[in-house]
């Protein structure tokens, strides 16, 4: 945690469940997302995995400056063109786990 | 992800019950062990959580190199003397998922 940092961090862990067959475009198009994201000054990380136990699923870590970095990110007009193309990949969403990060390594 | 980089990097997601009123503590102890991880070239990514809906919660993010550096890791003698601190303040363990992690924002 850096000085003169609030403790008001947020983070999130969620999954997605690809449409069969889809997993790898849908990693592609959220590393797009991640590249948009890089000019995004209030996120602090933004990273996509796959799991290996789970040919069909994708996860997203995230964490932003705020919660409220994150909820206006989601009304960017280039976010919202990528979920719209996410959308049709998707077949479900699994965990969802929100976060208070508070510091250590990489995380700025 | 970089050029170069085979796509091996191992990352987890796990969370930690703390004994009552101990949470605080393991946070400090954790930033501890985040602050030695600095040293560790293979760690790229090594954080603390608080959780917004568990009091006794602490969640800890890792991506590390490959598998390997972080089982590695386990092995130190100053990671085993910070774990034999932290192990009278935590009543249990959560969830763990592992990730594969592949690329994107904040990821080295």
């Amino acid at each position: 945690m850096e000085e003169g940092r609030t403790m008001a961090q947020f983070g999130l862990v969620g999954s997605f469940t690809a449409q069969p067959g889809q997993r790898d475009a849908l990693v592609a198009l959220l590393l797009e997302a991640a590249s948009l994201l890089e000019t995004f000054p209030n996120c602090d990380l933004w990273f996509v995995s796959t799991a290996p136990d789970d040919p069909d699923a994708v996860w997203v870590t995230e964490v932003w400056r705020n919660q409220a970095a994150h909820a206006a990110s989601l009304g960017d007009a280039r976010v919202q063109e990528i979920i719209g193309r996410g959308r049709p990949l998707i077949a479900g969403f699994g965990t969802r786990i929100t976060l208070e990060p508070i510091g250590g390594k990489g995380l700025s």
